[in-house]
């Protein structure tokens, strides 16, 4: 363990994420000073040997790394500006939600009061903070990265820079995150289909489990075929997935259900098969998410 | 290895899919008759050790158990007609594609013939059949099933039988395999929304997996809460689905993407709110998804 393993780290937000980084600090044994908002919810971690900071601007002063877990980025702002002038050249980790936008406005008002900035984001829940496999990955400041990777790396093994835009961690949290709330309905769908017939949710998942494994099998098949723009060797067509469509409405009216949501779904495999992708590879609908719709 | 293991099988349709099943068959040791429309598809089999038989009729005659793999029902139906008065007494194992009702439908021939009449689905690719984590399910008569149980393990080591009504299969797979386009298009925009940035689709791939793997985590707590109707104590609420919704818009504009497709999906979103469920489970959609649609 090299010095910089044991440098003393504030935590601002003790929610339930901010609470478990301050938690994995404290346990892999650096000084650890906290500050929240709602003061009680210090109390846990200062059992655990933290320092409980009465006032933002304190708590960032007594460490060269803040990291800032609040709900927004404008959360994080609010909660940050009384400490602008003791944030000066210390270095901020912001490792809430938000858009790339909120985390290009976070850099640049870094910028103005000589804050060394990176934005991430944590891959994960906060039980799993400090884990070997656990991902948080950051874009931002490359130096700040460097400089402090070993003690981010105590929040989770897996612990990646992806490019020195203060914007990316929220981008692959956006592109990464936006396949959830869809195979979520498409789970649910099914859900309300088997109990339409008297079976349980529960009898679905073991198959739904080794569906989404042969999903992720496929993933890297699409993104090589996207990233070449060469869709003409599929293993599995736009008109495969056409011809599937057709099937939807019958489970819909047999089990009484609203598949209004899958229209927009096959008029995205049918433009594909008006632009001729028709025998390509469904990665091709990437092609047709480029074109601005026709509605609008 | 008892007989059962070693009876007389054929297998009609030799498509990737069939030619797969027969292949396993011979490699298990079993006697194996092969029928195909377009003859020529036997010869590689026949070099393995099948026999080829010249007609359908012939074919099923030459085994207790026959298993069709041909594109869909109407197919089967089409290609066995003429076997019909052979199949008699004998059991029939249907392997293809189709909705719940096309596999009613082949039941209902079967019957009206006195075939005895299995349909089940094969939940990998060709070149995994046989494999002992190789997943077929089957619905309809359980005798059946648990005559030709140890044949039909030779297909694939987990293979299971769902229940009595022979449209179980065809039921799960409509149920299990609507995530897959839903899931596809958000990874699809997500390739979209890099590549914009001049990142690669392939730079998404590890994050995309330990999401879906996330994904996958979640589905047995969603699966208890659908199941008891109880979606108060949520681990994900609508409403933080629906915040997140609020940004899509923006990946939207800054990447140059039709997210038209994001609509219906913030609708089902906004309808649970409206029905009360804001800050209850996310899996709670199940509930609005059951409801007629609003426009319908
Ligand atoms: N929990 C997870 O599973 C998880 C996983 C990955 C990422 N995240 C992200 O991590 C961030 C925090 O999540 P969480 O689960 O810890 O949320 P949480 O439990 O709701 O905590 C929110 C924290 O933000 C503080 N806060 C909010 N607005 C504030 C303001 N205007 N001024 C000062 N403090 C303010 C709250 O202070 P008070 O205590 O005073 O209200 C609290 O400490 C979010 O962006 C979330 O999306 C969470
Ligand atoms: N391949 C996969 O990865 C996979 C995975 C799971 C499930 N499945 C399902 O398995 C089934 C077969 O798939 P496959 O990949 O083997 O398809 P395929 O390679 O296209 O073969 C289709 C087979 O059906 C026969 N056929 C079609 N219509 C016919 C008709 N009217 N009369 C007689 N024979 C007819 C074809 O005969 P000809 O040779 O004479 O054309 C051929 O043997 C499909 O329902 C598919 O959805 C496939």
């Amino acid at each position: 363990m090299t010095r910089q393993h044991r440098i003393p780290v504030t935590v601002v937000g003790l929610g339930s994420m901010g609470s478990a980084l301050a938690a994995a600090f404290l346990t892999a044994g650096h000084r650890t000073t906290v500050w929240n908002r709602t003061a009680s919810k210090a109390a846990p971690l200062v059992a655990q040997g933290a320092v409980h900071a009465p006032t933002a601007e304190e708590a960032v002063g007594a460490s060269p790394l803040t990291v800032a877990c609040l709900t927004t980025y404008e959360d994080t702002l609010a909660a940050l500006a009384p400490a602008a002038a003791a944030l000066r050249g210390r270095a901020l980790v912001t490792l809430n939600s938000g858009a790339p936008s909120g985390a290009r406005a976070m850099t640049a008002w870094a910028r103005e009061h000589g804050v060394r900035h990176l934005d991430g984001a944590v891959k994960n829940v906060p039980s799993a903070v400090g884990a070997e496999d656990t991902l948080l990955y950051y874009g931002g400041d490359r130096a700040v990265f460097d400089e402090f990777a070993p003690v981010l790396r105590v929040l989770g093994g897996d612990t990646v820079h992806l490019g020195d835009d203060p914007d990316l961690a929220a981008l692959y949290e956006m592109a990464v995150g936006g396949t959830l709330l869809p195979a979520l309905v498409g789970f649910f769908q099914g859900a309300a289909a088997v109990q339409a017939r008297g079976l349980t949710a529960e009898s679905l998942v073991r198959y739904s489990e080794k569906w989404f494994e042969m999903i992720i099998s496929l993933l890297p098949v699409f993104a090589r075929e996207i990233d070449r723009g060469e869709y003409g060797d599929p293993a599995s067509s736009v008109n495969l997935f056409l011809a599937g469509a057709a099937h939807d409405a019958e489970l819909g009216e047999e089990a009484g259900l609203d598949i209004a949501w899958h229209r927009p779904l096959h008029e995205l495999l049918e433009r594909a098969v008006a632009a001729g992708y028709g025998e390509h590879s469904v990665s091709a609908l990437t092609e047709v998410l480029k074109k601005p719709s026709p509605a609008a």
